[in-house]
């Protein structure tokens, strides 16, 4: 149990004596946390103990609930509020202080005039998630072919699959994800139980209903999460003002889906070395970053607004699938922000 | 799928027009997330699934490590920073907005100008955990007998035994948690892994580890983790320079711990109504509050400096056991920051 002993870097590495710490105090209007969605369930295994409380006990629980938090700096009522939703494995934590010790993209966001939401997604982290599936097992109540996948992502395919470099730990010479700290983003990662969700995943709806809550937000979605955004809006447009997807593979939707995602500003980035990957990984980022490129190209068909920021086209070197927690993460992000001015705001403008 | 259609009234609460909304600006010098603890783990099981990303994959996850998310008010070095961990199948959402949308402890210490480290405890929310033998169980590896219990509270259990009323859906006539709000408590309780867990509790060390990082620091627990400092305090006390212990049982303690915890500051608070409910839940607080009330007395037999803060006694009312979310939660806090004031602040000028 020495594992309290931490190494004088990581400790550095959580005050780190540049960036926060030099910024200019953050002024908030207002801060907070409630939750989108959810849904009372009855279950007879809210315990596999047959003893204590819930013993035996048929009761109810809430499920499919999404956990939201939020910061509205003091000028935040002349931008666009940005909702951040994360991706597998992983919790709202990916876009907060890099695992480096920088400022991530929640707090500049904020800095930058922009109500900021993280949601968790729904079966993740500050979410919950039913486990009533587990508990009947051990009970004996229904068999273990029936439990869902869980997902974790290990050390050794997050390196490789989130591209920092070829082979566990070998980093490509441009790599931008800071390597050193490798080991502090594989603490931020959680199993993922979205295989015990029902379909269509309560995150779409819950997204939906949060965009029309605050009467027009942009949504940003990362990896499995890329194309939550594009989900939220074909179940509700209303609320949903732009659309920022980040490295995921696009879904072939049908004509009237593409109408529908015409009317929303959409803009989708990847990063560098997508082609690159040895071995089973080799296709996933080409075939995603195919698959997006066609989307861009029939949204637009359809008189929309999509454009694909190709980091490499643009000069920009050695991105890694983590975009957000990279060494250029502030650069990234004004990329961003410039496009909701341009193609968000300014398309509000001219109302 | 209509659960997207929220009722108005729960839209006023998620941003309520009184209370944050007509607060000063929140002003922070910085603000941030980071791990505390956490070793590597070799899984064989990271997928029950056949196919894709970790099929039949041997890898590494990082488990046991704690998710801690921090503000520091701008004058946040005069004043002993707090760090809150939560109870049973709830998360650090438990110190955030309360359910009908008023401001909870964590930014009122801030505001109040202490450093404020909400920690959600490991195998918890988004500190992660480790679904290794439940993919197990399911690949047949182990048979469902090795699976530990998890905890889910009830709507009904957590409703009386948190003391809301003496039956479900029936409230206390004095009740101060904000019973109309209970649904959103409900969308706040996360199932409890803590089962999955090695002794001692990692939560403890973490703790622990923390406020030696911090150089000093009042730790809060609450119910499941309500006596967590303490554990934190006797594994090692250096950072520990005072400890607050809201509504749990108290461990019976040998001589030489008591010693040891006799040497920091103690206060232990409990609400009302402990002794007013039904059936198996009779003396469940009783229990605890006779335990805490022997504990005080032996800490202060060696020497030490331990109150018990009996609400009631004071002729504070109906609190319930969710002490930071009930009407009068700045009330409560108002307490614990002259205590801190009074018993560690105080404590450390006279060095």
């Amino acid at each position: 149990m020495k594992n309290w002993i931490l190494p004088v870097a990581l400790i550095v590495m959580a005050f780190p004596s540049t960036g926060m710490a030099q910024s200019k105090p953050l002024v908030l209007a207002s801060q907070g946390s409630f939750f989108v969605g959810g849904e009372s369930k009855t279950s007879k295994e809210l315990t596999s103990s047959t003893s204590g409380p819930g013993a035996g006990e048929t009761g109810d629980v809430t499920i499919n609930q999404m956990y939201v938090q939020y910061q509205t700096p003091v000028n935040g009522s002349q931008h666009t509020p940005v909702v951040m939703v994360h991706g597998c494995c992983l919790s709202s934590k990916t876009w907060e202080t890099t695992p480096d010790g920088r400022m991530g993209w929640n707090e500049y966001f904020v800095r930058k005039g922009h109500s900021v939401y993280l949601a968790d997604q729904s079966s993740r982290a500050r979410s919950g998630f039913d486990a009533t599936k587990i508990n009947a097992v051990k009970l004996g109540h229904v068999p273990p072919s029936e439990l869902p996948n869980i997902f974790m992502a290990s050390h050794q395919t997050s390196w490789v699959l989130f591209r920092f470099g070829p082979t566990f730990n070998v980093a490509f010479p441009d790599e931008q994800f800071p390597v050193q700290a490798a080991d502090e983003l594989y603490k931020q990662m959680i199993p993922d139980l979205n295989a015990f969700l029902p379909m269509p995943n309560p995150t779409w709806t819950n997204l939906a209903a949060l965009a029309s809550q605050l009467k027009g937000v942009v949504l940003m979605g990362h990896s499995e999460s890329g194309f939550f955004p594009e989900q939220a809006a074909l179940i509700d447009p209303a609320g949903v003002k732009g659309i920022v997807t980040i490295e995921t593979g696009c879904t072939a939707l049908k004509p009237e889906e593409l109408s529908k995602l015409a009317k929303i500003p959409i803009l989708i980035m990847f990063g560098d070395h997508l082609g690159d990957l040895p071995g089973p990984f080799g296709s996933f980022w080409t075939t995603g970053f195919d698959a997006c490129n066609k989307f861009v190209q029939q949204v637009n068909d359809a008189g929309g607004d999509a454009q694909m920021m190709y980091l490499p086209k643009m000069g920009i070197k050695g991105n890694s699938h983590m975009l957000m927690q990279d060494k250029n993460n502030l650069q990234l992000a004004d990329l961003i922000l410039r496009w909701i001015d341009d193609h968000v705001e300014a398309k509000e403008h001219h109302k």
